[in-house]
């Protein structure tokens, strides 16, 4: 597609989320040099035996200098810090945008700090696996996923339509939205899901009726898909949860409420609420395979876990 | 393995279980003959067009005739009349056993019909999908999973270790359990799986801040984890949450008291309590994966649904 798009990209961060945007803006060219930062030695030592970039800085002040794409890609509570580190060296004209799950704390946290001569376009690309660190990434990780754009009201049309190309470039389809928006839905499709999977995986830890290793044994009957969600990076998670306070509040509340009905219609034997909601639930399932966000095959390929030898 | 186990077996049911046990029967020439019994005339059709059996009998009190081995899989709400039903044609030293996920309900409606000359014997393989009917089985379902068995006191051992043997030719691992701690075990890892991701399914269904395409379109971001257990089948589910209430009320109030506390650490912004939990649970996941319950592929292989147009 696009070669060359920018002169300089910086990826503040080299996580799953940093390390993946390494790996596809070298596959599709997409910079003439690549600057990796970030502030523990060890995963910068990390991505560079890993050949993520041109250029290993530790001091994120010092990567951002020419950079005409910045991309920051650290858990949500550290923006602000990070965005205060390199606003005195971000180039004029730069883009600077971010990752992070949550919009409109990010956008409270850095945009002080952001100057005039500078596009910030905060970003949320809404892809990821249960796995963290640079070594988790894979150029792919975008490919037919979303990302969404929340551009402050006056931010320069051409360097939103920019920073679309480039995300597009990444294999991602692009929407702009009002970051409370964002944040809304977001609570719903992603932070709760999340939050009651941790949830339900830490009930389990705790029963005494049923030990651990009958939980792990017998998990293939259904509590083993939560159990992906609630193996993500804790860092993020607990980020994301102390920065969508609000929304993610609101969406418990309701989860609750519900689940109090359903949970009166099985003490009452009410068969026919029962059959209704599980019904319903079904369609949702549908849609999604049709909208092309996830497979119709059983078991999401996991009979290939069975050993060899057993065939 | 074990060639013509049985002269001849009877299923009941032709749906996910009994049509993924007719596979494998077939596969593995378990059964001199394979009889076949459903109530619907159209799915009895449907599984004789499938070439599942040897022959196909509507009346089960007809089908169990001169049976060796006679397998119940319809849901659980069933089981009783359908004991019924067969009770007076069963052949003397018949095995009679069920596939259902509740098992001291099953034994309360069905062992009061059973004649002292066949050996009952509660079964629960944990396999599934989120798939029904005769269409969705396959000879693999049970490789490499759990059976759960719970034989009445003073079951015949012989008959005990025979449908043992029947279901690890099937591919299964055996367990022998007492009926209510199977129920208090699967309320945990299978029921209250289940109706959490039925109930979060249900909340966004019902939101309006949060458009229904938004939740479709969105929902890779971890929503649609969710989605394949609340597509399981609506009669199956409904008949589960009746006949294993106390269990599955008793889970449903400890998740729930967790929830409540996790909400109020969100509320209350105990940061520290939040990444406490969320590093405890990646434990429990990493030991599914030892176990190999699970594969450690990041995303279930889903990024096979790339469109081929986009690679």
């Amino acid at each position: 597609m696009s070669e060359m798009m920018f002169d300089r990209i910086t990826l503040i961060g080299i996580g799953l989320i940093g390390s993946s945007l390494a790996r596809i803006i070298r596959r599709e060219s997409l910079a003439g040099e690549l600057v990796i930062s970030t502030r523990r030695q060890e995963t910068l030592t990390r991505a560079e035996e890993l050949d993520l970039g041109d250029r290993y800085v530790a001091d994120a002040a010092e990567a951002v200098k020419d950079a005409d794409l910045v991309i920051i890609s650290v858990p949500v509570g550290s923006s602000g810090s990070v965005a205060e580190r390199i606003a005195g060296t971000l180039k004029p004209g730069a883009i600077v945008t971010d990752v992070g799950s949550t919009k409109a704390s990010v956008l409270a946290q850095m945009q002080p700090h952001m100057p005039a001569t500078v596009h910030f376009i905060p970003g949320h690309p809404l892809a990821g696996t249960e796995k963290s660190g640079p070594d988790a990434g894979f150029a792919d990780l975008f490919q037919n996923r979303w990302c969404i754009l929340t551009p402050p009201e006056g931010t320069d049309a051409q360097a939103i339509e920019r920073l679309g190309a480039f995300w597009r470039a990444c294999g991602s389809n692009i929407d702009t939205m009002d970051p409370l928006h964002h944040d809304m839905v977001l609570a719903m499709v992603s932070h709760l899901p999340h939050i009651i999977a941790y949830n339900i995986v830490g009930t389990a830890d705790d029963l005494q009726t049923v030990t651990k290793s009958e939980v792990i044994k017998y998990s293939a009957s259904g509590f083993r898909d939560f159990t992906r969600l609630a193996a993500s990076d804790p860092t993020m998670w607990r980020d994301v949860c102390l920065h969508n306070k609000d929304a993610i509040l609101e969406m418990l509340s309701r989860f609750s409420e519900d689940l109090a009905s359903l949970q009166r219609a099985i003490r009452w034997g009410d068969g026919d609420k029962l059959f209704d909601l599980f019904t319903r639930t079904r369609d949702v399932r549908r849609s999604i395979i049709e909208a092309g966000q996830e497979i119709d095959t059983p078991d999401f390929g996991r009979s290939a876990a069975k050993p060899a030898d057993r065939r």
